[in-house]
């Protein structure tokens, strides 16, 4: 037993076996791509083969990556582990007919994001990620009330106007993210512009709320990032390498 | 007397009551957001009396932190507590008919402001929004400048191919706001080139300027915040958590 | 003699003649935008009557600046004073009939720079980005070199399909200015992939190249005002006020 | 033989000839945007002769370089040597017709990106650019997976409803591109919510996803280029200058 052990070890850690890895979640990748264009049938019969090869592949990875860890409990401590084998256990489920094959679908192409397990590069600019969350989630909240309140007065003024755009709350709320990415606001300004004289005063004021928040945001993670930077013992390593 | 202090000072510390006004808001939030919806009579009624119990509990929560405050005085020297007392007081007015409940759904949905004074994390980011305006204000107001003369310059050159969006400078200044966020400038331009075969040089001058004063501006207020940040004693606090 | 340049001087330096310049200013820049909307002829007179008292205030005003200064050449060293009295000079012109109509409205709007001069924060924004142009003269011109490029080559391989957005190189400039900044770049995409499978790999490369030498512009400009605010003696001061 | 090597030197590192040089290759640019412009058969004949003075130019300017530096070897251990020799060299095939004339003019334009290569500036510029490029190639990576990812999924939820932009992966991509740049988002969305009520989930989700991968991305090269800014000997030295 604990020569398979061995084995299974060797495996995981052979340079051969993750070049492998990354080559087979490429492969699923196009794979799920090349599925959206319309193909003969002959090739519909190789891709659902090719399918199978790669859910087994997955199956034998992560089975490799458990016994190597020698316990259960070591390997789903990783929050990255529990993430692989989610996605690699939903894979297994035999899907039927209808909104399942959807569902399949779904899966395979989600099977991609493994990828951000296998490269280090990218499980850190993921985890790095994970840890702005915070700072910028109270701003991005701020942000959201502002918009919603906006939303709401939106529907008050301008729902009898142009009902598509401010009809409710909801579509207020699409409206508003249209205006404040500067998506097409000049159109949707002059429609409600010429029974409201005085609308752009709404827009404008939107548009100046929700640009000075976003700019503190970003300035607020700079700094952040840049005093933790500066507090870090040797400063000479770079971000993304070390 | 001094009971009934003590027991209200015990209310506002208590983990449960700033719990329960955050809830109160966010039902307000959604209630305010539901009333924008073609609902049934029932649903209206229901809503009524649920606003009623809103404006209520919010009357009884600033009087619960006035007299825990002690003295008049001293709860109206902060600018949270007089922003607070000012939406519940004005959601006191009864209203009639017409643009009066207007007013008061517009109140209603104020109201939900107040879930900044309540959330210490909200009050923070105002505050340092409202300490970077003026270094920003005094480049918005240049910024605003420049745009004035262009628009009354884009008035002379093209009021007459296009009225719509050059007639006088009130619509030219919106138009360029237009510009200046890029949005459909394309078309805008492609109208007057039609006539005016170096229309392009007045846009491309117009958003040069813009995209220069703006990055300006951007670049300033990081160096000002990181100048600010290096200041201080201790550099390890981060800037929201604090 | 002497007396007059101490009246003068003492004039220039009162806080009632800065603010009242700054009030002419802005009246002459409303009086400006009322111009573009078609007003009754009573009113007209008066804003010609106007416009007679702002450019006498103004001779007014640079000759006790002059005088105050006690000679030519000083008054003349400062750029800003050259910018001052270029464009109250110019505004004495007399102008007839036609087009020379249009060139006094427009001196008559960039009389509004003047404001500049007037509030020294608006002056040392200038200056400062005046001093920040051949950092960022360098890469503009990369910028324009690369657009240029493209818009040659755009012109080869679109000019048949969209004579309208790629007829010569004026036009593809134009359009890459519109692509570079994100507007309706699917729409002109569109237009020319119907014809040209390959297209998007041209707009795609485009926008990739643009980003990248913008980010490195705007994070080198960053980098640059950065570095010179921390090697001032006193980093203390804030960036706008000093 | 060492007196022409030595004549050949003087030549290169003369102020004349690199101001030629510069001329030149401005000279071939304004021909090749020229070009594109109907002209009539006269000047077409001029440009062609034209054409011939500049390529013998820049296959003198070539040879000079070479024989000065003395050995080929050395010439050609410049990566900037090799991009002139190979953009010369390349020039001097002769065309016959068809699509061979298309080559011949994408190799007149693309010479002006020798300018590069003459001025230093332009140079540093690049060298920096291509010394990022690592920092930003794996974010830039992830993002592209995310989108792919995203594509699959829309051509899985759209391609019926809106078969031109969702049809298939590709198609999806560049709409994906559109979404991203927020060009005309909101029509795109709008085409696909009439039938799926919940689309937007898809639209939102992807450009926030979006906005925090690129703002990371940018934060991140911004404190590399700080950081190592921090670490040279000499600060004082401005970033293009030196």
């Amino acid at each position: 037993m604990n020569n398979l052990v061995d084995v299974f070890l060797n495996i995981r850690n052979s340079k051969f076996f993750n070049t492998l890895v990354i080559f087979i979640i490429i492969a699923s990748a196009i794979y799920a791509g090349v599925s959206s264009y319309n193909l003969p049938e002959n090739y519909l019969k190789l891709l659902i083969a090719f399918d199978y090869v790669i859910t087994i592949f997955f199956v034998f990875e992560i089975l490799v990556r458990i016994v190597s860890e020698k316990s259960f409990g070591k390997f789903f401590k990783d929050g990255w582990n529990i993430f692989d084998f989610i996605i690699v256990a939903l894979s297994l489920i035999p899907v039927g007919a209808g909104s399942a094959i959807f569902v399949a679908r779904l899966l395979r192409i989600i099977r991609v994001l493994r990828i951000i397990t296998v490269i280090p590069a990218f499980r850190k600019i993921i985890d790095s990620l994970i840890m702005s969350l915070p700072r910028v989630g109270f701003v991005a909240l701020l942000l959201f009330i502002f918009t919603y309140i906006f939303a709401v007065i939106g529907t008050m003024l301008f729902a009898d106007v142009d009902s598509l755009k401010w009809g409710n709350v909801g579509r207020a709320l699409l409206t508003l993210a249209q205006v404040a990415t500067f998506d097409d606001w000049g159109a949707i300004m002059g429609r409600v512009l010429q029974t409201n004289q005085f609308a752009w005063i709404y827009f404008v004021f939107f548009i100046i709320i929700n640009a000075v928040i976003l700019l503190n945001m970003v300035i607020g993670v700079i700094v952040d990032v840049m005093i933790s930077e500066n507090n870090k013992p040797s400063i000479k390593e770079t971000r993304y390498e070390k």
